[in-house]
């Protein structure tokens, strides 16, 4: 493998030019911004909107806004969502709560659901969030947890699976990109397996939404949830979404009865009836100053083509496992990422037992990767902000401070 | 009564000049805001505060921003909520979620922790999310609710908790200030009462936080919840607050096991341990853009003083209730709420069976108070934002349609 030069891949991606869109992508302080896939940065008109909002649709139409627009958010927003990223069909998606409080009502909706089957089904390699709501739901309700093992560099694959499910699993909740290997999971037959066991299945996709097309209604996905702050550039906590299949959503009840997932919540009723559809997944009120960022980069992506995004997606891994090939690899350097490109998602992780003292040090000088334990550096490449030279860039800050180290 | 001029009224008001400081207090299009107990208008600063967030923390410091600050301000921000209007020692309250989200966090923990009792105490005249957020856990525990029953224009008395409580109460939730009514509890007494039967208590504080200072140590509460975007001014949907007395914090366990509320997050280790203290009911990626709003507000509460806010709200309720008693009871409305000004928050309800038509027809007109079924009026009044000739130009307009109505 020979690096090719990032000017000359920067000077034919189709979508260098979205990168001006974003804040401070050229601000000298910042060298490598490697970690989009934790946080995204914030649109150029964010701040704009914000100030708009607060100005209008907050401080001149007042309590007003709600029954003109904010009430319809959650599911509009999440409408839009759904046909830009997810490929869902509307009233299926909801923008509310953070992706824990989501995962938990979902989980808790599921497992209560089948109550003949007693066991959880969770990839040890899942992001905490998920493994630690899985383990207290299980703790409550009496229900077993069985792990699924995988490679450090890879992923649950559908023949794991296949042979874990069975007549005792009530669900399977997998992420559909790892955290921390960026493995990309078979959506498609990872459902099917599960489905031929009469589980439900429930994904994650806070690594993959806004980074490649997702088809939850193709796939047959029964569940789903993600956060929008990474790819989705919504901002520090932005809210999350969550998809419940249709076929579904009469049959689930969700345990947070908030008055906004009521049926007519300002009749102010004596008792709780939920409200039909995806509303009633919904529980308090619905955080509409923080969806409104998120509202502009859906607009992008769907400006941009989640397909090239996603081609670009693949270049960017693909250089960045390149580059690391040449210039980590032999500073001892481990790849903890897949190597083809179809089983990996918008990020590469790279293990050294150095890298957690690397990584402070990257910081201070404006070089940002994401450390994750125990000796991982991840590179997230968000492909409408990031450019190769960036990536090289980062890629080399990595080199040069593992060089010192191991010289030191 | 005779009314005292509102001229003369805010020409004497010592927080007048603090009107200015919110966005459009003086817009034309707004006749008067009556409703900021359901909405609070955003402050000037608020739009450059955000824009400057997205600039700077956001999209400058990136991901450094969440070391660098956010990962501490549930906490921090919850601290300075804590003593600017909740009168509690540090340590005791966190800013997430929506209050739904925190009364079922807190509701779960509660009854978990008194095993021993099968029923909930709650007031009947409660705000919809707190009795169906009760009733949904009551459901799954296999717990009985008991309905505290109350006149239309007040709210539940100590005695009346006394009379009802007892060895098979595990909680009593009520609301500090009814939303409709706008009954003022008596926090210590009832805290009292709960206590001696052996319960715990929880506050819902959403319309009082703000409006008046708020002793939660000195009554010896044990738990609360409440939002932001009323009186503190936080935008729509808004992060909500909770308060655990720190004396329960180790015996208490919430059931949403997210990863920001447990030990040592960046782990991510393989099995769930809360966290020490008030961060254990931290589920999820806490969320920061939509707290900043709030910040300001603090600040300025803290610069007016709950003293003086609380002095102006008593004045504005009178005034509120002297006018209604002038120039809509002789047409038919009757008053439902308190008379006496220590057993009111900070809003005024008048009922009238056209009040839902008169309502609609005053929002086209800018003229905006909230309705509340079956027939209220509701003026909420806040005390840094509302003029008393705001207050007046608003029961003018409702006398106005209400005439229409009668002689139509």
């Amino acid at each position: 493998m020979t690096v090719t030069p990032a000017s000359q891949l920067d000077a034919v991606d189709p979508l260098a030019r979205f990168r001006s869109r974003f804040v401070a992508a050229d601000d000298p302080s910042v060298v490598a911004y490697l970690d989009g896939n934790s946080l995204g940065r914030p649109l150029a008109v964010t701040g704009e909107r914000l100030a708009g909002f607060v100005a209008g649709a907050w401080g001149r139409r007042l309590i007003r806004s709600w029954d003109e627009a904010w009430l319809a958010e959650p599911v509009t927003v999440g409408d839009r969502l759904a046909e830009v990223t997810l490929g869902a069909a509307p009233g299926q998606v909801i923008v509310a709560d953070s992706t824990s409080v989501l995962l938990y009502k979902l989980i808790r909706a599921a497992v209560d659901a089948r109550p003949g089957r007693d066991e959880v089904l969770v990839d040890r390699g899942n992001f905490p969030t998920d493994r630690f709501v899985v383990a207290g739901i299980a703790a409550d309700r009496g229900l077993s947890v069985r792990y699924l093992d995988a490679p450090h560099d890879a992923g649950v694959r559908p023949a794991d699976v296949a042979a874990a499910v069975g007549e005792r699993t009530a669900l399977v909740v997998l992420s559909q990109v790892a955290y921390r290997s960026g493995f990309l999971a078979d959506m498609a037959a990872i459902t099917r397996a599960t489905h031929d066991a009469g589980a439900l299945i429930l994904w994650d996709l806070c690594h993959s939404v806004g980074a490649f097309p997702i088809e939850l209604d193709a796939c047959d996905v029964d569940l789903a949830a993600g956060c929008t702050y990474k790819y989705l550039n919504g901002g520090p906590g932005s809210p999350a979404f969550c998809y419940v299949a249709a076929r579904l959503q009469d049959e689930l009840r969700q345990p947070v009865w908030g008055w906004m997932g009521a049926d007519d919540p300002f009749a102010m009723a004596a008792d709780y009836r939920p409200a039909k559809g995806i509303r009633k997944f919904i529980s308090g009120t619905p955080p509409v100053l923080a969806m409104q960022p998120l509202k502009d980069m859906l607009e992008l992506i769907a400006e941009a083509g989640l397909a090239d995004i996603r081609r670009k997606s693949v270049a960017l891994t693909e250089q960045a496992i390149t580059l690391a090939a040449e210039r980590l690899a032999p500073l001892g350097a481990v790849l903890a990422s897949p190597r083809a490109a179809a089983e990996r998602g918008s990020h590469v992780t790279v293990d050294h037992p150095c890298f957690a003292d690397v990584t402070s040090a990257l910081w201070k000088q404006g070089v940002i990767p994401d450390f994750r334990p125990p000796d991982g550096i991840r590179v997230g490449l968000s492909p409408l902000s990031t450019s190769f030279a960036e990536l090289e860039r980062g890629i080399d800050a990595i080199a040069t401070e593992l060089r010192h180290r191991l010289s030191g």
